[in-house]
Parts: C-alpha cells; sequence; structure tokens
C-alpha cells in the first residue's frame, strides 16, 4: 500500500510498543511503508559497553543533487500509570476525531506524515530532484548514546552529505503553525562537592560546616543572573537541582555536602567559557568563605556531566524560508522561529548541515492519554509536502 | 571487700560489657561494691513501648539531713573498631600506667572514684551526717528515654528529695582540675520542609525550585548570629546539619527540599522564645522570596526534634565552693568554672535540685583505646571525698 495517509501509517507506528530501548517493531513497520516508495532502506544496530544495544533506521530515496534530511526517532517514554489512561496506550485507538497512543505527537505522528507527505510528492511528481532521506533512532528518550550521533557518524562514512535537515519533534505550544525552532540553548550540568570537618554541634569551633559553604556556593551560580538574553535566545537560567548531605544525626556536623545544577544557556556563551565562569564564581564564593575568622577557603571540587550540549543557531535562509512560507500557505499563519525549551537530537545535526524542526502540538507529550487530532495529521502533512516541493526548488534555483 | 580503691572499682565495671542498652553485670557489680558500705540498693527497670527495656540503679546511704545525690552512668557506647584498640575493649588492662577500656572515663571510672570516695569517708567517720544517694542510670547513652527521668521521678514519688547533686562526667578538657560545669546551653532542633513545583530544568517559569528557597531560609537561620554571649554563656550557635533533596534527576526542578538544624542557645533565651525568633526568621525569609516576579512566598512547614533541652545555670554557693574548694585542695588549681559543651543528665536533675558536674579528664571518651591514668583515678577519689566532708561541712552550718 502506498503510504499517503499519514492516519493509517500513525496508526501501525502506535500499535508497536517501542518503549526505548525496545524496537518493538516499529522500525520493521516504517520500513514497510518506505520501501514501496522507492527507498533503500538500511537497519543499523548500534552497540556500546553497558548500554543495550540500539535498533536504528537510514533510508534514502534519490540520486544526485540537494539532500534532504528528515530526522526523528521511533523510541517512545514508558506508558506510566496504564489504568489512568482512557484508551489503551498502544490501541491507537480514535474517539471524537482523535488517535490516542504513546508516541502520537512524540514522534510518531511526525514521521507517518513526513512518510505520507514523500508519498504524495513522489505520486505526483516522481523522484524528487536530488535525494530524501529517514535518519530515524530508537535511543532518543533513552541515553542518547547508541542513537543520532552514530547514525550520523555512520552515514558519513558511507560518503553520506546533506544540505538541510528537518527534525520532526512537537515544537507546536497550542496549534499547529506557532512555532518553529531554529536553534536551541545549551545544556550543561556539574555536581559541587565541599569537604568540610565532621563534629559535634555543640563545639561547632571543633568542626568546619559544609553546609555552610555549600549554600555560599549554591547562592553564587544562582546569582547573579549570567545575561539578559540576546537576540535570537532567552537569557541563560541555572537551576540548582539538588542539595544532599544525608546526615541523620542532628547533633552532627557532616563531613560533606554536594549540590548538583543545570543551565540552559544561550549564544552569549559557549560550553568552554560558561564552565570557566562558573568555576570562577566557586573560587570566589570559596575564598570569600576564607573571610570567617580562622577558617580555611571552602575546599570544593566540581565533576562536570557527560558532554555539554551546545547551544546553536540555524541561518539558512532557503532552509528557514522553505518551511516558514509552507506553514504560512497551509495554516495562514505566520509562525514563531524559536530556540526555547530544552535539547532535542538537532544539536546532534547541526555539525553536519542546518537544521530546523517542526511538527505536531506537543501539549500532551509523554502524559497520559497522549493524542493527536487527526485533522493536525492531515495539515501537518499537507505542511511537510508544501515545504519539500519549495525547498527543492530554492535549492534547484 | 571494702571498695575503698578505684583502681579494683573501675576495673570490675569495665569487665561488664555494658554497651547501651545491655546491663552487662555493670549495675550487679556496683550494687557488690555498695551493699558493703551499707548503701540501700533498689533496681529499677524501665519501660516504655517501643523502647529496650533499661536497667537502673538508686542506692543510698544514711538518714536524717542534707541529702547529696551523685549521679552518672554505666551504659558505654559501642567499642567501634575493635581490632585498632591496643588492649581488648573490656579487659581493663593496664599499661604504663593507665587503665584501658570503653568507660574508663565515661563514667564508669567517676563511679568508681565516688565509690571510693563515700568508702573511705565511712571507714574513718561512719555514715554521713545526712544522706548519700547513687542515682546510675543504663540509658544516658541510648535514647535516654528509660533512664535518668524516669529514675528521678521513681525516686520522687518515694518521697525522696535532694538538696544537691554532682554528676561524674569526664569535665576536664586536659588535667583534672581544669574544670567544673555549673550549667549547660539548651539545645533544639528542628526540620523545615520547603514545597515547590515540579518541572523541566529547560521551563522554569513553570515550575518553583524548592531549592531557591531552602537556601534563603537555611541563610535566615544562621545570619545573624542569634547574640554575642551572656555573663555565663558562650554565645547561642545554630548549625544547619543537614539540607537534602535527593533528586537524582539533574534536568528535574525537584518538589521539595528539607533541611535540618540544631541550635545550642544560652540564657538569653527560652526554648520558647528561641522558637518564635526561628519561626519570624523563617516567615520573613520566606515572604522575601516572594519578591521574585510572579512567585508566591515559599511554603514552608518546620517539625521541631522531641522535647528541647532547656538552658540553665547553677547558682548554689554551698554546692560550687565545696567542689572548688576541694579541687583546690587537692590539685592547687583553680578550676574554671563552665557552661560550655554538650548537653548532660544534669538538665533532667536541675528541676530537682542544684547541680554540678567533675569528673576525668574526657580526651579518649568515645574514641578506641579509651583509657585513665591511674593517678587520675587517686587524685579524683581524693577531691571526691574532700568534697563529700566539705559539702555535709557546709550543709550542716
Ligand atoms: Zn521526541
Ligand atoms: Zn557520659
Amino acid at each position: 500500500m502506498f503510504p499517503t495517509d499519514p492516519v493509517s501509517n500513525l496508526a501501525a507506528l502506535i500499535r508497536c510498543p517501542s518503549v526505548t530501548p525496545a524496537e518493538g517493531g516499529a522500525l520493521a513497520a516504517l520500513e514497510a511503508m518506505l520501501a514501496p516508495v522507492g527507498f533503500k532502506v538500511d537497519r543499523v544496530v548500534a552497540k556500546e559497553p553497558g548500554t543495550p544495544d540500539i535498533e536504528n533506521l537510514y533510508a534514502r530515496i534519490g540520486g544526485e543533487g540537494p539532500h534532504l534530511m528528515f530526522a526523528g526517532h521511533t523510541d517512545v517514554v514508558p506508558v506510566g500509570d496504564e489504568a489512568a489512561w482512557s484508551r489503551p496506550p498502544f490501541s491507537a485507538a480514535i474517539a471524537e476525531g482523535e488517535m490516542y497512543g504513546r508516541g502520537a505527537v512524540d514522534m510518531k505522528g511526525g514521521i507517518a506524515c513526513f512518510v505520507a507527505a514523500v508519498a504524495r510528492h513522489v505520486e505526483k511528481h516522481g523522484a524528487p530532484k536530488g535525494s530524501i532521506s529517514f535518519l530515524i533512532t530508537g535511543d532518543e528518550e533513552g541515553p542518547a548514546i547508541n542513537g543520532t550521533v552514530k547514525l550520523l557518524e555512520w552515514a558519513a562514512a558511507r560518503g553520506e552529505r546533506w544540505d538541510a535537515c528537518l527534525v520532526g519533534e512537537p515544537t507546536n505550544p497550542d496549534c499547529i503553525g506557532d512555532m518553529i525552532k531554529i536553534g536551541r540553548r545549551g545544556s550543561l550540568s556539574g555536581r559541587i562537592t565541599v569537604h568540610g570537618v565532621q563534629g559535634h554541634a555543640a563545639y561547632p569551633h571543633l568542626a568546619d560546616n559544609p553546609v555552610r559553604s555549600i549554600l555560599q556556593l549554591a547562592q553564587a551560580l544562582m546569582d547573579p543572573p549570567f545575561d539578559d538574553g540576546t537576540e535570537n535566545f532567552q537569557p541563560s537560567n541555572l537551576e540548582v537541582t539538588t542539595i544532599d548531605v544525608g546526615n541523620t544525626a542532628v547533633n552532627v556536623i557532616p563531613a560533606k555536602a554536594s549540590a548538583a545544577f543545570n543551565i540552559r544557556f544561550n549564544d552569549r556563551w559557549t560550553a568552554e567559557s560558561l564552565m570557566a565562569e562558573i568555576v570562577a564564581r566557586l573560587d570566589r564564593a570559596a575564598a570569600g568563605s576564607a573571610l570567617r575568622p580562622g577558617r580555611a577557603p571552602a575546599r570544593y571540587e566540581i565533576v562536570w556531566n557527560e558532554r555539554p550540549s551546545h547551544v546553536f543557531l540555524t541561518r539558512n535562509n532557503a532552509l528557514i524560508d522553505s518551511l516558514s512560507g509552507a506553514v504560512e500557505a497551509v495554516t495562514g499563519r505566520q509562525p514563531q522561529l524559536s530556540t526555547t525549551g530544552g535539547t532535542s537530537d538537532a544539536r546532534f545535526i547541526k555539525d553536519y548541515c542546518p537544521v530546523v524542526e517542526f511538527g505536531l502540538v506537543g501539549k500532551t507529550m509523554h502524559m497520559v492519554d497522549e493524542r493527536v487530532a487527526l485533522a493536525d495529521l492531515e495539515i501537518l502533512t499537507g505542511i511537510y509536502e508544501t515545504f519539500i516541493a519549495r525547498w527543492f526548488g530554492h535549492a534547484a534555483a
């Protein structure tokens, strides 16, 4: 069957219980849609010691000429309290014009629509004047170690090059046409630990309470604000997400205290300049604690979490205008070009080609009764089809 | 055998492994010493649902006239790393003029010396011109629920009344004669919990981070200082002893945060006035957090730990002068009259009669290789004997 109907595409995908890291049949279902359209499909298993093997998919149609990538994921988050769902979460049940299911909007729905859009394009015009590829991971909601990063490396090693990418994550807060994402803030996390000297609360002069120091260091992380925002980005924002001492003896001054923080940062910073600023703030606060008579500066250490997400901003008019114009043509609304929200796999793709993000309405994502209006699936398919035509038009010009 | 030798008294007590809540034979050993001197001995078992039964001892010699109580405990803290002891902790081994053993200074040593002092007094002068009693608990190092408090109530209910009390805890920092305790600061503990709104670190405007609020509340508890000290007491001091959030997801803003604190307070405060001051500080800090635009004041709750320890100061010249004079007569040193350090069971006794504390040198208490110089046992016995003679002299005058 030629997969021009986003509703049946999505139903097939939702029925596959592909909770990360399980493939759950979702990539097989996608392969079964793409093959009749003419895609050459590769299933790529990525492995890393200490993590589950992950199945991914790369598919391409077309030959020489501009190359457009569609990126996304078929894995979904757990269903949560299954009894609380009004329809079973892998049933793709339709009620009152909406299809229910885990992944309906995040983001099997986006995939279903893009498949339908490409199928309609090929049906009308034949193979694209260039290439279209799908880069689909099964590890976006998990640790993201065996997903987009490795699949990009695998494809690039085979000689794949792309001119632009559309990520199909849900980007619209309320209504399709609200918002295109043209960049993302960076994200950086760390944990600081302060070492004091344990003792009895009745003899504080014989001890050095690390709680005092962790309060000062945490305060220095939060104030003053890092910046006021930039032309395209919100202000950078740091949250201390935990402080842990774990001392159960109320009369005892503990030996150490630790705190973890996460900062979402804009293009005023690189991850490196931000790390330097944070260390400078902590050093100042630690040295300030030496002003208490008879106390040494707080001894602290910092451990940065994994790899930071780098901030990026896409400045490719052909890509942004094609998408924005398609949204306006189909919905009559002019989408906001935004860099708000969390991180996405676009942060990896931006190292290969310009990337934007546009998909369904995210309201119910990760929640009980995740669902999508059937009308929205048709609208998004129309937008994607228009975008494909416009982008290849632009690119060919 | 008449128990005039503090060294053999102490050896007998140390050989009883009376780690709280076990009696370990220690009270039986004490009874065996006191009976030949002429004491009438009662063994009192105290019970409370949810706690182990505790054995205690009350013994009295004499009749009408001034009544002097000696108070203490035969229970000891655990030995810790037994392999690290240079002599077995319940062997009472003697090496280089020191006796080793858990409880050697805290405070089987004090009991051994007071028994020897009374025995010598009776040997020389016959029964005291009044009464001497021992109020000895097996629950000082534990929860202290089935110990001194209940034993005092039991004795008072039988009609016992006391004119003065000496607690035999180790009070000397370095050398016998350093320090008599004539009062104690109070101790008050509590835990505050702040409720925020959980959310994702990328969307802080949708959440309310309780870590921010707990930092402000904790800071308000610690600064400014509560006072500068009083004539007889050190400054009151508050330590935040733990902060706990327990959030393991670094991207998630947690729903709540809590902190516990302990304050040692002087006679500038009562427990009640101090609670009021703490609540006022927390309320101000919580209201201050409402100054952040769009945020409600932090919602916090406070739970006070159990019963506070009340501050007290003993102002009984007959008692203080008798003891101070005895110390000076035996050692040639003028002891400091102090209110420093932690709490002790004196805080319960002070409701019945004036109380002071004087014992051995505390340096090795609660540590591996707890030990006492044999010479110190003889000196303390001499001080106690002189004190008994002086106090009954004063009291009779
Ligand atoms: Zn997603
Ligand atoms: Zn003790």
